[in-house]
């Protein structure tokens, strides 16, 4: 086992009924800001159950936070912050929206400009308590101090971490409204978290190995009855839960990461649009089938313990592991090709051309290099 | 899936070497009470790699928490803490070091008698911040709020349930001087916490069911190449994490509890010292027996993800199952049977008695009344 330290103090508050327990979270009034994304809160009675449970405290509201949120956007929230000097913030919303929050919280005690907090972390010297109100289970940014914050001037999208909330609200009856191609990709994203987590060396924490594989077993036993029942309480409720426990960094515990294809996917992102769920499901198989070498024994460990292939030899056991687990992202009715998103050439050689010019090396190894990283998206055409 | 709330905030410092980083825990010097048990950790090493790792800081000593500790010692440490002023207490030890110095660390801020603390944990209003170098993997009580102290005046064992240790350092390698009857006891105590949040009914939580499963699995695994190889770092590294993750609430979000075999291990402890996990050993198969209509279900999940039980007709797998769990037990060394221990009749209409005359309901259906732990207790004879 590797040697870790681990620590994550954000309280879960976990299941029907749960928005109403804000309230009990505050010993005093207190000035809130409320973050939201668009409106769809306001249609599913989400927002009017938070503002129900903050009676009694002064509320600033800031809407807008995009998917995959730009800085552009959360420079205003942040302006508004420090001149309303609010005393806490919760994110109503999906991952982006606390995502979003969490830099807000940090830049709302700092001098200069956002951006640079985002490129320098180490800037961050302290943050407006924050919370969450969950609506759309994927990021696990409701159990963790991560966040990925897009640059629409300079087209990147770069990690930052600084603080936990301190609370979460996770109701899943909130997710009956989500539409199902937002459900795919949340699923898509919280399965991915678990590779980049689990697909690396064997042997290291066979414990979290297999909690790993238990969060990976379930993800594939709900999704296809969550497209005949989305709003199955039962269903909802482990969707969620599984999302949560997926980057909370429980699993990351004394074993090392990956994370080469949440970069990659990010490059998409940031380049095209490319939903992040979405982007996932087009690297995954495509790095498990360029890194097979590398990632043999656990490619056949996950093969096995989690879809049932043992028959065969190792390279059939692996190109069968890959095939179903590309086949279960478009059985959610996700692309998993470039070329079904109409990207090429022109989009690799940039994405290479941005890898070398970085000079950062990813993955488990550090060998995921510019040429590397096309070899994937090529492998993904 | 059942709704919870949950908030584990100890920091876990995980690995070799790892008893020289509590100096990066403290910011400024503190006068720290440091409480042990005997005197193993002075032999180990242990005591000096701490008392390195603090200098610097000022020290006061206590030693002498018993296992099982009681308050009549604990009243001690609490007189020299409050006399010492100490601002910190790391204890560093065992489970009960450390359940001990958790009422050690509330009685400090409290004027009354400890004992009126554990009778009564609302009157629980502060504790001084405590910390763990935890030396023997069993209790879990490096990252959770809760303790058993025993009363050796009235013959009572409760469990006290208070604050998180701030830190806790766990270095596998303190365990090589570990006995092999404790690491088999520890072993079992972890298995049988797993059980008490497992052992209910199905399909509440199905990825905590198999968070569960991948304890139970590794502890199974490990434990007869531990009796090989107590000095081996990945097998004792896997023996502590798992301590740890059996009893940290993580596999307890979303599920009932039991804790029926626990209750009356206690009374064994309190009534004939019997060590905490070799009491369980004894009660648990007797458990299942008894309440093997009422877990059914589970007992035929346990029997097949965990032991491979798949033949044969409900009843034959059931008995098969419980077979399997009491012979874990015996082929770690330990006694499964109360004749084993010379306890008999009059020690079963005893706990009988306490049971009636206190009126508590214990198990997850509440029906774990004096007569049913009379069962019990007969069937473990």
């Amino acid at each position: 086992m590797l040697n870790f330290e681990f620590q994550n103090p954000t309280k879960l508050i976990f299941g029907k009924g749960s928005i109403a327990k804000i309230e009990k979270q505050f010993s005093r009034p207190t000035k809130i800001m409320l973050t939201f994304g668009g409106g769809s809160v306001k249609q599913n009675g989400v927002y009017q159950q938070v503002i129900d449970a903050l009676k009694g405290h002064e509320i600033v509201e800031f809407w807008g936070i995009e998917p995959n949120p730009k800085v552009e956007t959360l420079r205003r929230a942040i302006e508004l912050g420090k001149a309303e000097n609010v005393e806490f913030i919760i994110a109503v919303g999906g991952g982006s929206t606390l995502d979003g929050t969490k830099l807000i919280a940090c830049a709302i005690r700092y001098d200069g400009d956002a951006w640079a907090l985002v490129l320098d972390p180490k800037k961050v010297t302290g943050a407006v308590p924050f919370a969450s109100v969950m609506t759309m289970p994927a990021t696990g940014s409701e159990m963790n101090n991560g966040a990925v914050i897009s640059n629409l001037a300079t087209k990147e999208k770069f990690a930052f971490y600084s603080y936990h909330p301190q609370f979460s609200i996770l109701d899943p009856e909130v997710t009956y409204s989500i539409p199902p191609y937002q459900v795919a990709c949340g699923i898509a994203d919280s399965f991915v978290h678990v590779m980049e987590q689990y697909l690396t060396d064997t042997n290291i924490n066979p414990l979290i190995d297999r909690w790993a594989e238990g969060i990976l077993q379930t993800l594939i036993e709900i999704a296809p009855q969550i497209q005949e029942n989305p709003r199955d309480y039962n269903l909802m409720s482990q969707y969620m839960f599984c999302a949560t426990m997926a980057l909370n960094r429980f699993i990351s515990m004394g074993v090392p990461q990956d994370w080469a294809t949440h970069n990659i996917g990010h490059e998409l992102t940031a380049l095209h649009g490319v939903t992040h769920g979405e982007s996932l499901a087009v690297v995954l198989p495509a790095t498990m089938t360029v890194l097979s070498e590398q990632k043999r024994n656990k490619i056949l460990q996950y093969g096995e313990r989690v879809w049932g292939i043992t028959e065969g030899t190792d390279g059939l056991k692996i190109a069968e592991t890959i095939g179903r687990t590309e086949q279960f992202f478009s059985q959610l009715g996700l692309k998993t090709r470039l070329s079904q998103l109409n990207i090429g050439e022109e989009t690799i050689a940039e994405i290479e051309r941005r890898f070398n010019e970085r000079g950062t090396l990813l993955g488990e190894c550090k060998n995921v290099n510019g040429a590397v990283a096309r070899a994937i998206l090529e492998c993904a055409l």
